[in-house]
């Protein structure tokens, strides 16, 4: 059987009119003979709404009935799908996460799937169903409903292409695929064509929202390639491969970026073994997640000052945990809000020298400061002061050519 | 165990305020020491929203998808409801149709309950948890959701009473009991304290929509007592139970109206064999109702006057039905859509004599014509125009003495 999976985002379904687009997408690659397995996303703003409900009843709402309501989203859109086809003449489905099932494992609200039952659905594909399997969703050895991390559709359609040994996992969502920078901010950001497991990972958890990291962590360990299109356009896409099927100039793949980071110094530190577990113990203990991190070298001196970065979010939060630990000796807590992570991402960095120099020489012609530094193998962070973002992107941009066609 | 059955109609949940209040209701029984099932509506609208997005995407929306999309709207209450409990520091869970499972049988979208499975809701009961149990819904022995009729709520509350044993069914509602009356129309309708669950019957499916009639001919047949009452009153409602247990003076319980009644008269139809049923066939085929139906006897002549009744929404479908239909004769077809149906209902009726009598000269005497009347063992049931309806029920009511306290 050639399996192909299908997977539409919430605002790819995100009312009637755009279901029957979908349905019309999906129709096409049964015209193709595909035996397609869809996997669907609840309706956009579904979700938001139903979690509202939930903390309207009550700040501690058990995670075990938030998934129970939260699952309803794809629930209905699964449904919906299915009824067009039918209404259109295809013979089709809704299966749900317990139906299947898809079996998952861990926490309720952030489970995991270790397992999807496959013989149901075959038959189902061979008698010439169209199956439109409920993302975000499962069901645990207690029988219960279980949902995914935010954005877990994604995962359950990779692992839907895993599991049936579909050819290719294509992504349809509401953008033409991914840019070498956020389009919205830089005019001239443009698609890329092939990018690696590897720097979609990089961009994904550096702020690119097109997909989930988990999903493509998932992808990149079971060697599935997954196009992300849009769902309202006939342009080919972004496809998602391994390192060995790119073949491109550039270094740089592409430059994300955040805007909601905070930057936090303690001043004066005392400068002993273990004191940096004793602050960051609390934040961990606190889900609270720090990013990057220097301290300064103390040769002499007691005292050492300490930054790091985490979320604006958190930082309410973070702050008082620093304050309120009696384990913690510091001379003063200085907070900077005003911070943006730029990144560039690229697997071809760690093979070509210069790329470092280049960036912070490009950033320092334009007289940007460059308060912390991170690298990985295939990126490199900077903090900036956020009124510099749009200005740092842009030379970045330029700098390492992602303006010409990839 | 001592056990009750506490079921929630769609507004006793419609918002999440009154679903704090149910929350209270239900913990006041745990107070007393009993074991409660609670089994919940979707919230009000819901039902009825999901409906109209199916009707959306095709007027065949298949029925399977439509219990998917449909089921959902008990599964949120549900879980809102165990979530509430549990902040409230109660055990508490959602039980959906397929997990306990509720077993059904019959068509999509007008499954009947043969089935509640007992040990898992059993056991949660003995480990002191409450359970919340999604009403109108079902799984089938293709492992598919199914759902009742609608307002099939009631028929799970009652059923899972039967199959656990329960002491009682309280159905929470809107109103604070089963009325003589609609104390809408007349304002002297009052309270019933108890009424036969045959009485009940005829009331509801006379237009008394308090109570699904499928659910109180379930509860006749399992002779389980039901209370009726607000969730928003401390008043004591209405009992439903067996006749054995009223003792009432009155013979007459009450009178039950309907507003969107139609009548049809077939002027000189052939008066042959078979004719009535060739009438009556494709209205059947086509799931239309046939209620009231008189036929002028011709002893004489060849030819007689047929008159029925149907429902107001599918006058325009029998009327073509009976025009295109080339195998009944008739001269002339006349419809009054202006026609609504009264009856008085008492089971003391058959014992009692003079009632029809009473009944006709009170209508008389205010000049009322009567169109077509209708009997069974404890009902009268009389067609007026419906210019005359709240003439008519008031003087009914007074003629019965209803007014007085029951």
């Amino acid at each position: 059987m050639k399996i192909i999976v299908l997977k539409f985002g919430g605002t790819s379904v995100g009312n009637l009119k755009k279901i029957a687009k979908v349905a019309k997408i999906i129709t096409s690659y049964i015209n193709k003979k595909y035996k397609v397995i869809v996997v669907s996303s609840a309706m956009s703003g579904v979700t938001n709404e139903l979690l509202l409900k939930t903390k309207k009843i009550s700040k501690n709402f058990p995670d075990e009935e938030k998934d129970v309501i939260l699952s309803t989203g794809e629930q209905i859109s699964c449904a919906l799908i299915a009824g067009k086809l039918n209404e259109l003449g295809f013979k089709s489905r809704s299966w749900l996460g317990w139906q299947l099932p898809i079996l998952t494992k861990g926490n309720y609200s952030s489970s995991r799937i270790v397992k999807i039952k496959k013989n149901k659905l075959i038959n189902y594909l061979k008698s010439g169903g169209i199956p439109i399997v409920a993302g975000f969703q499962g069901v645990n050895s207690d029988f219960r409903i279980t949902t995914l991390e935010r954005g877990g559709s994604d995962t359950s359609a990779i692992l839907c292409a895993k599991f049936f040994n579909a050819e290719k996992c294509i992504i349809y969502t509401d953008v033409k695929g991914i840019y070498t920078t956020d389009p919205n901010l830089i005019k001239s950001a443009k698609k890329i064509n092939k990018i690696s497991y590897e720097e979609m990972l990089e961009m994904a958890s550096l702020g690119a929202k097109v997909m989930q990291p988990v999903s493509i962590q998932e992808a990149r360990l079971n060697r599935i390639e997954i196009d992300v299109r849009s769902t309202f356009s006939k342009k080919i896409g972004t496809t998602i491969t391994r390192k060995k099927n790119i073949f491109s100039k550039n270094t740089i793949r592409g430059i994300s970026f955040t805007k909601n980071d905070s930057k936090l110094t303690l001043i004066g530190v005392k400068d002993k073994p273990g004191v940096a577990a004793s602050i960051f113990k609390p934040l961990y203990e606190n889900s609270i997640n720090v990013d990057m991190v220097i301290q300064n070298i103390s040769a002499e001196s007691r005292e050492t000052d300490l930054t790091f970065t985490v979320k604006l979010e958190d930082l309410i939060k973070t702050r008082r945990l620093l304050e309120n630990n009696k384990s913690i000796k510091f001379k003063k807590l200085v907070v900077n809000e005003n911070v943006s992570k730029v990144s560039i991402v690229g697997v071809g960095m760690i093979t070509t020298p210069g790329i470092t120099y280049r960036m912070f020489k490009a950033l320092a012609k334009e007289k940007i400061n460059i308060e912390v530094i991170s690298t990985s193998e295939i990126k490199i962070s900077v903090l900036i002061n956020k009124k510099n973002l749009k200005k740092s992107v842009e030379i970045l941009h330029q700098e390492f050519k992602l303006n010409n066609n990839l």
